[in-house]
Order: C-alpha cells, then structure tokens, then sequence
C-alpha cells in the first residue's frame, strides 16, 4: 500500500466577468493544478476545461430552484476539500475581494493553517463599463470612481449614496438593480437629475444587453430594453463615451423640450 | 509586386499590475497578432515574448533622464502605426481606464474611423492590495471602495479626499506618494487619525514592499522603509487584514500609550 501525502492549500481565484477570455495565465495555472474547483453562479463554467480531468468540480452557486450553500456551508466545505484532497482552488466571478466574500473564506482557512494563495482577477466594476467604452475616470471629466454595494449585509441601501451623489466620482453599483429607483431618488435629492446613467446585464458575455439614460429616465430605458441581473449601473458623465449615450441623451433632450413647449 | 492590404486597427490591451502572469488570455492574444507595440513605463517587458517576432515594439513610457512623449504625440504615433502597419496594440499598465488616459487615445483613434478594441486588464487599485491580503470589500466592515488620483490634472489632491474622509469607504490612492502629508491632513481634520494605511510599491513584483500604519503615523513607516513611487495608498479597517498589520498597528497602540504615561 502507498501512502499519498496530501497537502492542503487553498487558492481564491478571480474568473474575471465571464468572458473565458478574461481570466488571466496565473489563473489558469492555478486551475490546472487544482484537487478540486468550487465554483460560482456568475463563472462562466468553459474555465472548467483547463482543470485536470481527475479534479472534483462543485457548483456553489445559487440557482434558482436549487440548494443553495450558506458561506459558512461553503468555507466548511473549502477547508474539508483541502484536508482530504490537497489543493483548492476557489473560483469567484470577478475579483475575489469585490463583493464577493473572498476575505471571509480566506480568514476561515486561517483558521484551520491552511496555506493560501491570491489571484485577482478583472472586477465587472471596471471591465464592465470599460467593454462599453466607458471609462470609470476620464482627465478633465472625473477624477476618481466609487464602487458600492446596492445592497448591503442588511439588505439596504448603503448610506454613503448621499456623499456618493455630491461627489464628482464616477459611481459604479453592483447588485444594485432592484434598488435603482432609491438610488434615482438620493441623486434627485442633489440635483443631478440630468446626470447619465447605464445599466449593464451580462457584461462581456454574448447575452450582453445596455440600456442608457439619465437618472430621471433610467428606469424606464431599463424596463424598455429588458435588463435584468446581474446588472452594472454607471453614474457619470464618462457614460456619453458609450456609442449608444449620445443618441438616448439627445433623443432625452429633445423630449424633455417637447414637454417644456407643451406645459407653456 | 504584391500589394498588402492593410486593416488599421487600435486595441488597448491592460496588462495588469506588473507580474506578466497577471495579464488575461485575451490579451496575451491580442499581443500576438500585433504588427505594433507601445508600451509603458508600467508594463512588464517580458509580455513582449507574446509579440510577433516581426513586430515593431516602441516604448513610450517616461524614464529618468530619456526623451518622454507626449501624449498627443502618443496618440499621433498610435493612428500613424495603424494607417501604415495594421494591427497595433497599445500596452498600458493596470486597466487601460483607470488613469490610464486610454480614453483620450480611443477617441483620438475613432477622430480616422480606425477599428478599435477593448482588453481590460487587473487594475492595480483592487488587485494590489489583495495580493497584501487587503480586501478592497470586507462584509461587515466597508460596503465601498473609492479609488481616486492624488494627482490631478491640475496636480493637486482632488476635492472629494474631504468627502472620501467622511466615507465608510476603503479609499484607495493612485499616483498619491507624494502627497501623504497632505491626504494624512485632510483624513485628520474629519478625526480619522487611527484609520489603518498601507502603501504598497511595486506590487505584484520581487521588489514589492509594503508600510503600515495609521494616518497619523503612515508617512513616518513610509520613510522607515523606504517606499518608492509608483506607490498605492489603501486606507480603512481593511487594512487590518494585512498579516504586518496586527503588529505594526499594536506596536503603535503601545507608543502612543508609552507617550500618555510620559506626558503625565
């Protein structure tokens, strides 16, 4: 009888936003070696190709109608996986550390003196808008960009929306569509009605959708245009970059002209 | 005599943080069908290895005491390239649109109707600190991350630095060594001088190091160990999760008590 030493080792891997392509070499090298790969909703699961055919691939992620795991599920099942099988690699849309809970499993592995490793990966909060030929900073338009949660631990609006609305940064929410109409209402708060708006569905992907507008109109540009999440919302002036914006904006003002006529 | 055809074409390709592994698939194969390379001060050159060995590879990048570019001359060698060699791709540290003036050099490109191309890259600002194990988002701790300049166009600390202090964000800084006092400053004014800093240089690279510290003690552990631009600032709780960052900031806790018992 031979008896296999197994070396634990936990590797946190960001897939990128979904196109394959967008994963980097480390990430793929990571994967190549895994024991076994657990995996999430939002990765695109054509990255499972460059695992050893050996590997235990877990589907992690919510699903409707499905079982879904708890994170405390999940980082049980990290831990357990490493101790019997050797390395894991944990495979999370995006980066691991935006939003996506990654700092949670790490510190749970820890725990346990479980070696760990880091591969960043693209974040949907910058690829995203980038894809759309929207630049998150601009010289001469903006000169910094906030990345917040739509929803947060408590299942609100964080409060920093209101700092976010008189700030020149460009705004970027993830997991935030459900709450657009609070968001639309904090802006409103500040004035910046006119400011433009884009909601991204499945960025990088073939099922890639937009729907641009301004705060005031957004809503309707994305019940129009079907969006649905996971979805990216963009608040700034760098959204007139996108192809699209110069149309649905200018199509907005001549609209916006037609009822100030009507209402005199 | 045959006659060439050529496709002008621009494709700004983000190659990351700085580790050549760290550079996506998409890009790796768009450097490999390049007829040209510009590339930055930023860029590993060893993604070169990628390029066509026929391929002309021009380093626009500033270097002490070396010719630099403009970039308008950039964007003119950019469309220039294109018109009589084809495919060129424009190498850019990070993401191509986080302070990477990539939009201006797409825009200066679609001026001659030239094809061009997205390829987002890790940006620096997420990937950086999560390689030091600093979550850019942390459940329970931040439900943002605010990434601004330290330099703007005018070469001043943005505005927003006095919103960004009254944020529950992780604030993280690009191109802002030199102006830690200043940001130290304005992070003291709104009594944030115990939020957690680090200063990462080179990171993702043999020569990364990091300083760590508070606001009111971060330009002191800079100079301790002799961080270099390019540096990036992350300040909030987050920090903590560095492993240096337990010690580093308990020692602290304990000068700054030392100092109580002397001053009574």
């Amino acid at each position: 009888m031979s008896k296999e030493i197994i070396e634990p080792k936990i590797t946190l891997v960001g897939a990128g936003p979904g196109d394959p392509d967008l994963i980097t070499i480390k990430g793929i090298n990571a994967i190549s070696e895994a024991d076994v790969i657990l995996y999430d909703a939002l990765v695109n699961p054509e990255l499972l190709k460059y695992a050893p055919i050996r590997s235990k691939k877990i589907y992690v992620g919510k699903r409707e109608g499905q079982h879904t795991f708890t994170q405390q599920q999940i980082n049980t099942l990290l831990v357990d996986y490493a101790i019997t099988h050797g390395h894991v690699v944990r495979l999370k849309g995006g980066d691991p550390f935006v939003f996506g809970r990654g700092s949670e499993e790490l510190e749970y592995a820890e725990l346990f003196n479980i070696e760990t490793a880091i591969v960043p990966g693209i974040s949907s909060s910058i690829g995203v808008p980038g894809l759309q030929r929207i630049p998150v900073t601009h010289r001469g338009i903006t000169e910094s960009f906030w990345v917040l949660t739509g929803t947060n631990s408590e299942g609100k609006l964080p409060v920093d929306f209101h700092l976010a609305a008189q700030s020149g940064a460009t705004i970027v929410v993830l997991m935030g569509l459900n709450k657009l109409k609070e968001i639309a209402a904090v802006f409103q708060k500040y004035d910046r009605g006119a400011t433009p708006v884009a909601v991204i569905q499945d960025g990088s992907l073939p099922t890639e959708n937009i729907a641009v507008g301004s705060i005031d109109t957004i809503e309707e540009a994305v019940r129009i245009e079907g969006i649905r999440s996971p979805a990216i919302i963009v608040i700034g002036e760098v959204v007139r970059k996108n192809p699209q914006a110069a149309f649905a904006l200018s199509y907005e003002k001549e609209l916006l002209h037609d009822t100030t006529h009507s209402s005199q």
